[in-house]
């Protein structure tokens, strides 16, 4: 019988593991408190001798880092072909590499989307109505003291910019058409399944996109093309007191650009759920009253946990019984 | 020319309330410092002579404190005839009081009701997302290490009882089932123009409602009937872990019942915008992870706040012009 990994804890779907592999794989559990000890195990011989799928979850990376170049010559060489990734974002995996070595690589994208844009929704509510810096005032007995009547905005008839309309921006232009705001957003390509309420801007509108952009959500992926993408020039043409919002992944802005901007008043107040060099934040941050700071929360639910979970176990199964899993990423297309 | 009176701060609305007033009256700002001098003002030959209505913000109880009996006698016996009150929440006028000496009352129902259900849904969010803590968390460089797997949930699928279906009951229930949450409601009755997906819980279905309310959010105004209508019985009524979401007026919890169903586990978590002594808050609140607390900001948008301006001052206009404007309160219907 083959063997899969599972690499990273399983919190959520530990009965469906064993129920989706059974008859079809013998489940092992990645041990390793190292990376030496890990690549040992990959080695002819070793404790993870015959694995052709993995399971992996960014968790593993306490214990043996990120998927580099090292990781993955041992994983090619130990004969895996697929790396089933639990996350919509895979920058903790050099997937082009992968590429190179014949491993494919899937991610959970429709899974994160729910919980990934209500974490945008709040950040963008908080942002806008000051409600962060609200409730840090009545938590020292100041009440509402330090609100400046005239900051807050309703997000009703705002317009929203969503930057990258994948699954997540999606969802987030349904939540916020609810009130309704204006949804415009900016992709590669139109996005045909997007409603007709959702106004696209191509490439060659993107300066009047940022000119528009009362709030402007980030919902990119991070890799070589989207670092440091918005950068000072794409934020000094928001519009005096814009929003950013940041739930997709840290670097992807120009942070020392946005905090500039801040401090110059350009902007008007950011939400971030993502930080470039996480967990560490930049303690700049803490000291604007206008910032809605959370610690990487985008899909903490257990909800939405063992959605994921399942869906990465499910792809996993897929590629041992069909070949392929559904949710092959952009890269392998 | 008659007389109005503009009693607590126009902030937003100067340049209209000189346009709706041209020609019908003269336009008097209270400008007593105290009730006494105010009080003083009212009589023949006061300052404030020959006044017929009255725009009035709760901010004006700074200076002369509530609309009582002794206020209401003052305004009565000086020939006032309407009062104005900007705000949904009348309950610091005594109305029952005003009705007996021909007073009659209006307020600005609908203008309140995107900004304070866009208040609700945030709490709502936070305290089912345990984003208030894990905000505190990432602010003293602790990350989401406080953060506990299996405490966070979604909102999409779960039920929202809403407690009172007024306008902006109604507003949070559009909101909300843009993810959707199942949308279940009690009222005194069923109101006949809610979305048919919105479930009516009549007084012989009040327990079966808070059984099913994993958040329950509370829209009732504060009036001798409601005043700690969300008891310890209610409270004990709703399943194990359920929320509680209060955008009202913090005097419809029985707060000491609320603190001790958190203290015991039987709530999940609270979210508070409103307190029974405000701008005090019991500093017992401060100590559950699980709050989030919002110092009254319901209202607080400039965009919002200029509506509510304008929808009070035209119902004293429309006092003038009609004899009648459109807002009076349900205590006059």
């Amino acid at each position: 019988m083959p063997r899969v990994m599972i690499c990273g804890d399983l919190v959520w779907a530990h009965k469906e593991s064993e129920e989706l592999f059974s008859g079809l794989a013998d489940v092992v559990r990645m041990d390793s408190a190292n990376r030496a000890d890990f690549l040992a195990g990959l080695k002819p011989g070793g404790k993870y001798e015959g694995i052709v799928g993995f399971y992996r979850h960014n968790v593993s990376s306490a214990q043996i880092g990120l998927f580099d170049r090292e990781i993955i010559d041992g994983l090619a060489a130990a004969g895996v072909k697929w790396i089933a990734h639990n996350g919509a974002g895979y920058d903790q995996i050099d997937v082009l590499y992968c590429k190179e070595k014949g491993i494919f690589v899937s991610n959970t994208p429709g899974a994160v989307d729910d919980a990934t844009a209500t974490t945008a929704l709040f950040l963008l509510i908080s942002a806008l109505r000051c409600f962060s810096k609200a409730e840090r005032s009545v938590r020292v007995g100041q009440w509402k003291n330090a609100h400046v009547a005239g900051e807050a905005h309703d997000l009703t008839g705002r317009t929203l910019a969503i930057l990258g309309m994948g699954g997540i921006g999606l969802r987030l232009a349904h939540l916020v058409h609810a009130f309704p705001m204006r949804v415009i957003y900016h992709n590669r390509r139109k996005v045909p399944h997007a409603p007709e309420w959702c106004e696209y801007y191509g490439s060659d509108r993107l300066d009047e996109f940022l000119a528009s952009a009362e709030v402007l959500s980030v919902h990119v992926p991070l890799n070589v093309q989207t670092t440091g993408l918005v950068d000072e020039k794409m934020i000094r043409k928001l519009p005096k007191g814009a929003v950013i919002v940041n739930t997709a992944r840290g670097k992807v802005i120009d942070e020392a650009a946005m905090i500039r901007a801040l401090e110059d008043g350009h902007l008007g107040a950011i939400g971030l759920d993502v930080f470039p060099d996480e967990p560490q934040v930049n303690p700049r941050l803490f000291e604007f009253p206008n910032a809605a700071l959370l610690p990487h929360m985008g899909t903490e639910t257990c909800d939405s946990q063992k959605k994921m979970e399942i869906r990465a176990l499910t792809n996993l199964r897929d590629f041992l019984t069909k070949g392929k899993g559904d949710d092959l990423i952009p890269e392998f297309r």
